[in-house]
């Protein structure tokens, strides 16, 4: 194990921490808030923190494998929720460390939980930090520092492997550099356009930032208690559409720059996508006609939810705890499927599901004619045995730790509904549940242990199980092969 | 397709079928019941059906594959479904036969869900048939048949594979008719010894047989709307200790039988099934002890409960519904895993989940050093890759299509603990869930388009899957390879 290459970057990513606090740091200073302080203490000890390890780690020496990639991951994005936590515990506004670190691992996670009962009377200073850790988180840390840092980047194929999310990671161009940097241009230009939008349909520019940091990143919070729905039928729409837009894979944006328009439409996770997308809405908008002020009302409603429910988003522009049981259930079984791979967004990923599938599909014939060998094939490429066997391993660890974590959190005496649903949430980066979590509710009520359970199903979900684990696996620290 | 030996061995499930009826018949004789007219009828129509289709394929040839022991299974348990629900329907006692058919396929796959409303003003006749149902489901019609008929018998590995639960199945002996037939005395011989016990504890003969169909094959049918709560506590540690004995591989005892009690002591499905009862046990008092009158009762209760759900019996001694969320989420957990295979009962198996956990380590194993090769052992032997895929996809198929059950029955605007509680219960067969279908509700409630999807889920769990997939899939009968 390459400890001193984990420290390096670790210390790398706090050091970026530092950077990106100080964007919020303008923001207190704009609107001349108590909370300046705060940031510069939180700055202070990032800059301390990541330059002790940084320099004390300068010669890495070796090349590194996946192992390090995968414990670089981990440890980056815990210690990243553990310092990104302080302005919210030192300012007081979150008065528990416990609450403060659930809302910032729930932040940077892109989830959208919260433990806050009350959003308004929070200083914007600290508003803006929380959504902006979505927008940091969406993208992945790691990808960006590899963007940057030249040392880094060259051994980074399995540090980007272990962030970004999706069965199949592949390299857009041949330097893992390049590719970090494409991701991040593109990322930046949709966000910038979404900005503009919601600023013409009647936002102010914190508004715009907030929620457009909320959008980009598939987070979900916000800065009103009520979500989205006191805002203009324009943003709604805007914020559905581009929540849609940050549940597609990254590459097919790429794809449609170099004018390859075709090749992306070709993608077989996009057509899924959009079709379960437009069968859910279509399911919803019958259910829920008679609860509406009409057809347009239930559209919007349905159109606006489903986006955001499976760009695991979180947003709500109304209380859809009180759909009929069809409804929510849809809104269930879309938690778990999630969006694309290679999004911003969370779940178990269409592709993932579409292989899932096929593979299904292989196993049965192979029942019935066992000596038959074939592969699966997806968008015209066939994968290889191991993104089989990993995708099956995935799907399988995932409902262990499900049900391990729901054991748990029931320990809180909530009704079940509220328990799996909160796990669901926090497991898929979703945010928000039903009932006691649902839109109108939050996370506050749950235990300490629940809270760090829950923490721990919204780390597990972005990263996609497999760095957390093994960073506690002691085959990963074993010396022997 | 070899559709002639589909047609003949299906034809002597019938036929067998109209012999089982013969002891439902005897006790409505002698208790001088209307409904010996009804189970008249059922026979007639089973011994006409079933002669014309054994006699009409006699020459049945070729040799057969995996397809027909799918589809043979399938059909088999449909048919035997169909016909077997005929005495509750003609009777009237069940006035329409979505319920009936219901009732029978929830009693032959050993759920135990009922529609009825009061059980206690039934005829002892058809109280007798539906838990016979659980009797003769609970080992396997086709095996049996297997046992009996020497010119099916030869080619049949393929229809024990189809039906018997688990995902090994090995024979104990070369033979599969010697096999089946040991199976079976063993599993006659546990069904006297508890009937002798339940009598010996103060149950009549009638009561003690219906109870002990009920144990053996883990279905849950009893005769009282309060299940086995007004039994003696004799009564009610004989059923718990029973439950789990029916719960463990039936090989198990064969090794026994033969002395070999080290080797099946080593088994480490048995040893994990021994655990995890204690340890829900355990939990389950701490956390019921407050509710309960003592120690003795909240340890009678939890020994019994975790038994009945681990098992998937469904027997009930209390209201485990108003019991706090930890113990109902620890049954809910319970439901999925279920007990060993080649045992009676439902759920995954334990078997199924230690491979799934392994494959899971190993799976990691290559993420961390992607050259290294192992294989999977348990107890002692290697697994070969074709099972460990075949669990995997087993197990992805399992929630695939738990999913949309759920989806279909959410249409009826229960709760969703009601929903998801009842789909666990059919899929995993075992009967009663939580809430409106908890142990003193029932599935009466329910449209008739959900009681035919959780039929369906009964008998996907009952036969693992597969053989129903199958049978609607047009793979099985496309006619190239």
């Amino acid at each position: 194990m390459n400890r001193k290459f984990i420290v390096y970057v670790t210390g790398y990513i706090i050091l970026l921490e530092a950077a990106l606090l100080l964007l919020p740091l303008a923001v207190s200073l704009i609107y001349g808030e108590k909370c300046v302080f705060d940031f510069l203490i939180t700055i202070g000890v990032s800059l301390l923190l990541g330059s002790v390890m940084v320099l004390s780690t300068k010669n890495t020496g070796k090349t590194i494998y996946a192992k390090e990639g995968f414990v670089t991951v981990a440890l980056s994005w815990i210690l990243m929720s553990v310092i990104g936590a302080l302005p919210f515990f030192i300012s007081g506004e979150i008065p528990s460390y416990t609450d403060a670190f659930f809302e910032t691992v729930s932040g940077f996670t892109t989830t959208g939980a919260t433990i806050l009962r009350n959003i308004e009377i929070m200083s914007k200073g600290l508003l803006f930090w929380r959504s902006f850790t979505h927008w940091i988180g969406g993208m992945g840390v790691l990808v960006f520092v590899m963007a940057v840092i030249p040392s880094v980047s060259d051994r980074s194929i399995h540090i980007m492997r272990a962030e970004v999310p999706g069965p199949v990671v592949g390299k857009l161009v041949p330097k893992v550099r390049q590719t970090a940097m494409i991701l991040y241009l593109i990322y930046i230009a949709l966000t910038l356009i979404e900005m503009v939008l919601l600023v013409f349909g009647g936002m102010d520019l914190f508004e715009s930032a907030v929620h457009t940091f909320g959008t980009a990143g598939t987070g979900g919070f916000g800065i009103k208690n009520d979500s989205i729905a006191s805002y203009s039928l324009f943003n709604q729409i805007t914020i559905t559409v581009f929540m849609l837009l940050f549940g597609i894979n990254f590459n097919l944006f790429y794809l449609i720059l170099l004018r390859k328009v075709r090749t992306a439409l070709k993608s077989r996770e996009l057509w899924v996508y959009v079709s379960i997308y437009l069968i859910s809405v279509t399911l919803i908008v019958l259910n829920t006609l008679s609860l509406s002020n009409g057809f347009g009302d239930a559209l919007n409603k349905a159109a606006f939810h489903v986006s955001s429910i499976m760009s695991t988003t979180g947003y709500s522009i109304s209380d859809f705890n009180v759909w009929p049981s069809l409804s929510k259930t849809i809104l269930t079984v879309l938690m778990f499927i999630g969006a694309c791979a290679g999004s911003t967004a969370g779940g178990l990923k269409i592709s993932r599901v579409i292989i899932l599938i096929k593979s299904i599909g292989r196993e049965m014939k192979k029942l019935l004619h066992p000596r038959t060998v074939s592969k699966i094939r997806l968008d015209g490429k066939s994968l290889d045995e191991q993104t089989v066997s990993n995708t099956f391993s995935y799907f399988a660890l995932y409902f262990v730790l499900f049900f391990a974590i729901l054991l748990i959190i029931s320990a809180d005496a909530f009704d079940f509904e509220t328990n799996f649903s909160a796990v669901a949430a926090c497991f898929n980066n979703i945010g928000p549940g039903f009932n006691v979590v649902g839109p109108v509710g939050n996370y506050a009520g749950f235990s300490v242990l629940s809270k760090l359970a829950l923490s721990c199903a919204m780390l597990l979900g972005r990263l996609e199980i497999y760095p957390l684990v093994l960073l506690v696996a002691p085959m990963t620290w074993s010396k022997k092969k």
